[in-house]
């Protein structure tokens, strides 16, 4: 069969602010063949990834990434693969192509699961579904109190981890960040898991990330995260030479599966976080889980959005028993919520698993998307190239 | 001074083909401050490079280029370094910023040069622009005389350095790529220098690329560039550490500054090569210039389109003197050509340098484009985000 149709669906919440949460837009993408139907999602720029969709060919390693996706066969994982391989040869040159077919891939993923019955991690070739121990993401608060209460609130919850990232951490001096760290493990106990995201705040500078060191390591700190810009490996490396036990972790931002791969072999980090919606979907995503596993890093997904995003993050690492971390979007927004008509709740130990159903396990409230849809029109000499909706739209409909 | 707006003009032949040439299109960016006016060009989709100008907001750092960019103060060289790191930070999660930001980042040390009376390579510190030597890019023909003739005409045309690329070379069997060679060698002579693209073709197959090793050794090939995807690291050392003598090529993919170091950190090639018009400007191609001279690396430039992205590309390292190669697109499209008033010819030696005039030291010939440019509108929910040559469009006018 073929891919008859890719459509997008770009939805915000009302006000969009300048806080570091993912979860305020979304990029929803619905891929269809024959009767069979898939949901996906980029994490990305909404507007910025259908352009990359519909853009005019630059030249033959610069075209739109419909122009390898729209018609191909989909019968298998395989063709997949397959696919992919076309997006990174024919849009070689166009950067926003792999956050782009991220959301594609993911949809062409739970088409397959729901045609054949079988979840995606079945698919990837895993037996089974482990659970996984998730953390509760959430921004530092304005005062080492508020973090404390925020922590504290996730602990009631069943939280036995936490992450605790950005709102000024690393920006103004080691005492304060000290305090901010001391209240996050007084409310999480000796036992709780504690996390650290710094969101590349100290850019390539090493001795400011070491600085806090002494600090993460008191408090007995599992990992900080992207201490540096995402392609600074010598500095991951620099700074995991000295963490005094404190694991490096990051990943999130890599766009191909060399980059998490080489944020191994080179950063020296002890956990890769992998964002399905950005790393080009789930094949990469379980090619870097299995370089993780034969290594000793551990492999952690990223998610800070929606339950379908993390359905997708967790199916690439879902049979690895051992690799037992996973990042829970704790406070999303309404939209974030909304946007699948059922959760992934944490069982009676506190831990979630990949859905034991078909594809991702998750149905879509598109009839509940109504208020946070938005449309979007690109014309080019005057030619439509993409309406939102418009059946006629290149986006929609293709010949196959 | 602020900037008070950017403009972009997309231009393109009236057919784009699946040919590897990048002159098919055009991205010229136009940056205003005051009465000062300057240019640049992205090396990039155009359409999704606009996308991520205007784009509305995702998050705190998924934020639209432009809104790093309009109305911020525009004064002297550290500017351009301070906007780009804005530009870093506050589109962290935007992939494709980097390519949409480095026209603008070239436009301003071009409005920098005017205002000031200096080239940019007084700007960046050197005290003057030595000659290099061009060498003619192009494809491998279809069959090795047709490859021997198009090589045999740059050489009458004065060139002594020609890279030939793509075409099919390492998709077939070994000893057809071999031919090529032996007629590109045959027409240039004993002594000129032969210069060798594979396109990423082998992907990361190291042995796939070291079959071609003998037969570029025979040919005494300078270098042997991107045999495999831009980030594998590891594939371009194994293939370096066995390649009698073929430099190993690459970094023009290079997006960020880190991406191009850790190329000849990790990937040991003897020659990294930046466009400009993707790794954020001409800024950070400076510093990898820096960088590789230390590292006895040689610096070239990656320029297949305009004689303005030319003349951005050879500011980082016009001052090297040691640095002496220099790419030079032989067969551009006619908009490639028209774009520019002036152009950098061979001068008696069969060189060129970046002309010792203020800014980039060309003009673009807006008149001449008329036939080449198109509309582009974008509307989200109705409301216009941008709309080329409407100067109520956000990307044209902010209020500073």
């Amino acid at each position: 069969m073929k891919i008859d149709s890719v459509e997008f669906f770009y939805a915000a919440m009302p006000v969009v602010t300048l806080d570091a949460d993912g979860s305020q837009d979304a990029l929803l993408v619905r891929v269809t063949s024959g009767d069979h139907v898939g949901w996906g999602e980029c994490e990305a720029s909404p507007l910025t990834s259908i352009a990359a969709f519909v853009t005019p060919r630059s030249h033959g390693v610069c075209q739109p990434v419909a122009d390898s996706v729209l018609g191909e066969r989909i019968d298998s994982p395989a063709d997949i693969a397959r696919i992919a391989a076309l997006v990174e040869r024919n849009s070689m040159d166009l950067l926003q192509a792999a956050h782009t077919f991220s959301g594609i891939e993911i949809a062409l993923w739970d088409l397959l699961g729901h045609r054949f019955g079988e979840p995606v991690w079945k698919l990837l070739g895993y037996e089974r579904s482990h659970p996984k121990v998730p953390y509760a993401s959430m921004l530092f608060g304005a005062t080492p109190q508020e973090t404390l209460d925020h922590v504290r609130a996730a602990t009631i919850a069943g939280f036995r981890a936490v992450k605790v990232g950005w709102g000024g951490f690393g920006e103004e001096g080691v005492a304060r960040d000290a305090d901010h760290l001391v209240a996050a493990r007084e409310a999480l106990g000796p036992d709780g898991l504690l996390l650290v995201d710094a969101g590349q705040i100290w850019v390539t500078d090493v001795e400011a990330a070491a600085a806090r060191i002494p600090a993460l390591a008191a408090a007995n700190a599992t990992w900080l995260e992207e201490p540096f810009l995402p392609h600074a490996y010598g500095a991951h490396a620099a700074l995991a030479a000295r963490s005094q036990g404190v694991g490096i972790a990051g990943g999130e931002g890599a766009h191909t599966e060399h980059m998490a791969t080489n944020l191994i072999d080179y950063g020296d980090v002890s956990f890769v976080q992998i964002d399905t919606g950005r790393i080009g979907g789930i094949g990469p995503a379980k090619a870097v889980a299995d370089y993780a596993a034969d290594r000793g890093v551990t492999y952690v997904n990223h998610t800070f959005t929606t339950h379908l995003a993390l359905s997708a993050s967790l199916q690439p690492y879902a049979g690895l028993a051992d690799h037992r971390i996973c990042e829970y979007p704790v406070e999303p927004s309404a939209l974030a919520r909304d946007i699948t008509r059922d959760h992934l709740a944490l069982d009676d130990n506190g831990e979630i698993a990949a859905p034991d159903a078909p594809g991702l396990g998750l149905e879509v409230a598109l009839d509940r998307l109504g208020p946070y849809l938005h449309t979007v029109e690109i014309t080019v000499d005057g030619t439509t190239l993409y309406a939102s909706g418009n059946p006629a739209g290149r986006a929609v409909t293709v010949d196959a």
